[in-house]
């Protein structure tokens, strides 16, 4: 018995089910356009085998070890990395057992969907993972990872990747990308601008990141014009390496539209340390607002993710360090927040702005209206905790009415863990099929724009956002 | 094939299905009663024919504009208005073709469903509007527009509308309603009191405004009383033409309770011009007070709706004005907002005071546990953005099992987009049949009971909320 | 016919149907585990009748009454007590008419399933209420009251109740606990620590309440040691009646985490009578830690129920007083309220903080995130409005992603109406039931799992949550 129901996440009622099933069938085997997330370059350049089970689906991934934490499990045990280097657990099937022994917890959630995707689909695997097949299941997939065939650029090729993006930092070197770029390897890897640490005052070593952006670029970045154009030469060389898009993590989604003179002063004033919060927000926000500009410019498709509370338990914070599964959402503005920006430029047709929420209470009462009415915005789909079939759906049902299907941006998978691309982007092309064949057999759409939308969703409509044409 | 699906918005498990178009046939055919919109009562009024499709479907209706305007057609392309009188395009089968070829742009939106109604059962259309088929559509509309039978009355008549509210400022003199009472056509046309040009210090011109509102009424509305008495002249006034309410569209539903001093000094405030937005913001919730307590005189029933961030870009504000599709709805509080005004006025079980709101987070939070206790409120139905089968749909799962449906207020259309009324009244009743039909197969509901409430959702509430008896 | 629908709330679609009825037919007998409610401990201490149908199904019941005031009965027409004593109506068959002429009111609501399901399944009629049935309602139920098989403690029995806690304030003698525990009935009736009146500056005699608690415990609770020894104190009195858990009811969820010494002084200037809201609101946040670490030493489970903005009309809190259905939510705050105590103690998986919400947008955006995280957090379930089918259904749908079901708390009646105590059970094992089939039939559990889930959610999480082993 596959671990994986063939017919998961479509209507149950026949009729529909029949329909669902019918418009994913043209859409499954699509290629894979994968246009914003965090897998690490170096596999692909290295391309050496993943070290062991543990290191692949549990060490790495705050979705899985974050739901054993919650129920008791230190991080320690599961070999998550102190920041003082001091002693995690280091054996690779003590930390798979921790894991297998607790799978239950996951009942219900896009986590154990992804794993049995991934298990049954890439690894052959038909029995459900617990304590009783955790060796079981850990010898298989350590013998698996050993092969030539399940190394990284194999399984690119195997899970239908067109094209990839990763994420890296504006003072990256993007080394692993130039490896990739010189192995002739034909697999589309591509980076993507990710400016924060420069752009954020509160960011640790903000004032030392943007001395190093001055360096690199050879411009006078304590001036207001010599920072502008650090940032267009960092872009220009990450453009060099196939980027089409910037992204931005912001605590909030604020923008603002300041003056040259009071941008310089503020420049000035958060390179110096000395500056409020509010300060520091205003930054940012001026910074979303050049940012867009310079979009203008040279055609960069531009992301914001706000409103994660990043690192919520101090202590936490302080002996693991960040991307912890501590992120937590808090209430996001965007209608008060995004105004200084489109009034400079959301009117510009030739601008793509993605939004992105971890508050799904905008996505119909400020985010469709905003993507519904202004030429340079588009909807990210639903992000982190909300990407899983029940995120998709309320994503759907509640902009479809107000902006449409073309204000939105396609899927994006936004994941550090490899096999669960396929898992992902499968879960999103069955969640789109079931909503549209909902929509047909409640004469909301008729069955041939229904097919053209199904194949929208899936290829075209990331394909254009984000410029991989 | 038709164009709309005679099964759609029900349910697609049979049973369901079933037993949801069994209730709708109870419905389907009650006359419309619209208690609140925007037609213009100069059609009722000259009986003048509709001048060409784009004036009938695109160019006064904000819902159809911004869709396109999204996707990168500027609006002076399709028409609209610039406020300085400059050119925008003006032949209406430029601007009919350039949204044909972008219908698909609409799917899974009510506009479309709309449209669509209105194209197959008001003009008898049973084609798919695209590129190929726009001028077909253009030459059958237009001719269809010059016979009498698609004059506004006719129409009104076969729409089987009942009663129509339009809705006017406070400083109009009414006059195509005296034109209307004064035909001797049957058509019941009423108008609605509408005092925000005079009630918020913030409104272009307001204290023009009230100088002109006290010449109307003769009152000195440089003080409290005169002022107020003006406002009850004028209702008095609205009332002769049919008026059974009146309407407060205003940023928040910040309500106030002044002492007549504080209030009299406030409104030397505001009419100073030297005022900040702070008082502003109490002077437009010690006027909901104030009509409150009118209404309690008078028995007009009263509208808030609430939470609009009206004319989001400067831009298409300075050029095109206001209603333009660029009004933004941001989280609104109602349990602190109101309390001043229920306090003074709740508990009164005469008093009609109807809410709407535009952000739905406060449907299950606030909305209907006020309108579950207070005798004064009934909930609004979906407004706007929410004027459709999701919106609907989650309108009552939030609100029916805290409120009830006794404490709501029926449909409302809520449009000046006059082919559309019948369509919008068909989604509702569609709709709540829907959500009955579901209540009664999973056992919340009996069948009898259900029977019952469609005819009270349909028609009854609506009278009874607006006291059109 | 019967009042209930054998099948109520299970999905329609007949294979999911079928699978949601096998799971409910394997938890429905399971026994009542009731952890946190309101009935009254004097009713199984003196195990008298219940007095007549009105007192035992309208007016002690905010629920009900608060729908027959929002459409115009007064509440003294109800017999709700005045403040100052003066007369409302007395005569229960009155009462009791006015409900049953508007039994009507509550259709569609949970109230209405509860009622029917005591109706029928504790005192055995099959005709639905109204002005007709009434009398034969009233004559039927008072003579099954005057019967011994109908006593509270025959009932409690008959209702399969495991154990049943009750909420008393912390200067609370427990002297019907005491009572039940002399009298030998085997009936497991616990106490809960509630402080409020002890911990919030804000509660109607404060100071006076802190002297008392002082002169209870024999401790200077003028002294910030001496106030928390104090609590300690009355915790194991509570304790020695069965008490397994705390309570707090505060306005929002802020916590704090002052030094000693702040807390100290900040305890002389509430005592004092001389503070800003801001302060209390501080004060009473520093007690929500203060209590999580008392939890941490005695082992008490605490529960967090924030967000009700009470007594909203201050006319009716005037002349009725508390609890009068004039509660009513607001958005509430955990992301940042919380930071200071789970900074502190949120980390230690022996404490368990179980949070309750008004404010249904915390759900998948705050309160899911932080259970998933923090081993010391579980989610409560949906709480008095959303006590509901749809209240269900929408926490299980924007939590179960993100923490799984083990993260939850089982089920909690929370009620004052003691023959609801059975219906709200099994209004929530068969929304439960129908959501797990709907997993299934989705191929988002196994059967196999959904069954295991279906009993921890009827009965093994609760139990574990609240240490009742």
């Amino acid at each position: 018995m596959p671990l994986t129901d063939p017919d998961r996440l479509f209507p149950v009622e026949p009729s529909l089910r029949a329909l669902a099933r019918s418009l994913y069938d043209d859409v499954k085997n699509l290629p894979i356009v994968s246009p914003h997330g965090h897998c690490d370059p170096r596999w692909f350049a290295e391309n050496e085998r993943f070290p062991n089970p543990a290191e692949l689906f549990v060490i790495p991934d705050h979705y899985v070890f974050r739901m054993l934490v919650s129920q008791g499990v230190p991080m320690t045990s599961l070999g998550v990395p102190r920041v003082d280097g001091g002693p995690v657990e280091s054996d690779p099937r003590t930390i798979w057992r921790l894991f297998a022994e607790r799978f239950h917890l996951f009942r219900g959630t896009p986590s154990a969907l992804w794993l049995d995707h991934s298990f049954e689909h890439v690894f052959g695997i038909d029995e459900p993972l617990n304590a009783a097949t955790a060796d079981l299941y850990y010898d298989h997939i350590d013998a698996c990872l050993g092969r030539d065939d399940f190394r990284p650029r194999a399984l690119f090729e195997r899970f239908g990747i067109e094209v990839l993006a990763t994420t890296e930092g504006a003072l990256d070197d993007l080394r692993w990308h130039r490896m990739i770029a010189e192995s002739g390897w034909s697999g589309r890897v591509l980076t993507t601008y990710r400016p924060d640490a420069v752009v954020d005052p509160e960011f640790e070593g903000f004032a030392a990141n943007v001395t190093r952006l001055g360096e690199l670029t050879g411009e006078d970045t304590t001036t207001w014009d010599g920072y502008l154009d650090a940032h267009r030469a960092r872009r220009d060389y990450f453009r060099s390496f196939g980027a089409t898009a910037t992204d931005h993590g912001h605590p909030s989604a604020q923008t603002a539209n300041l003056s040259p003179q009071e941008a310089g002063a503020l420049l000035g004033k958060v390179l110096s340390g000395d500056f409020t919060p509010a300060e520091a927000e205003t930054f940012r926000g001026q910074m979303l607002t050049e940012m867009a500009r310079m979009s203008l410019e040279d055609g960069m498709t531009m992301q914001i993710h706000p409103g994660s509370r990043r690192n919520h338990h101090a202590g936490v914070f302080a002996r693991h360090g960040r991307d912890k599964g501590f992120d937590i959402p808090g209430p996001t503005d965007y209608v008060g927040a995004l105004k200084p920006m489109l009034d400079a430029v959301g009117m510009e047709p030739e601008l793509t702005i993605i939004l992105f929420t971890l508050d799904e209470t905008a996505y119909g009462r400020e985010l469709a209206p905003l993507a519904g009415a202004y030429p340079a915005l588009r909807l990210g789909p639903p992000w982190w905790f909300f990407d899983s079939y029940e995120g998709i759906k309320r994503f759907r049902e509640a902009t479809t009415e107000t902006c449409g299907f073309y204000n939105t941006a396609g899927f994006n998978d936004d994941t550090r863990a490899f096999c669960s691309i396929p898992a992902r982007h499968d879960v999103a092309r069955r969640s789109d099929c079931a909503y549209l064949a909902t929509l047909v057999g409640t004469g909301r759409l008729r069955e041939d724009a229904a097919r053209e939308v199904a194949a929208d969703l899936t290829y075209g409509l990331a394909k254009q956002a984000y410029r991989l044409g």
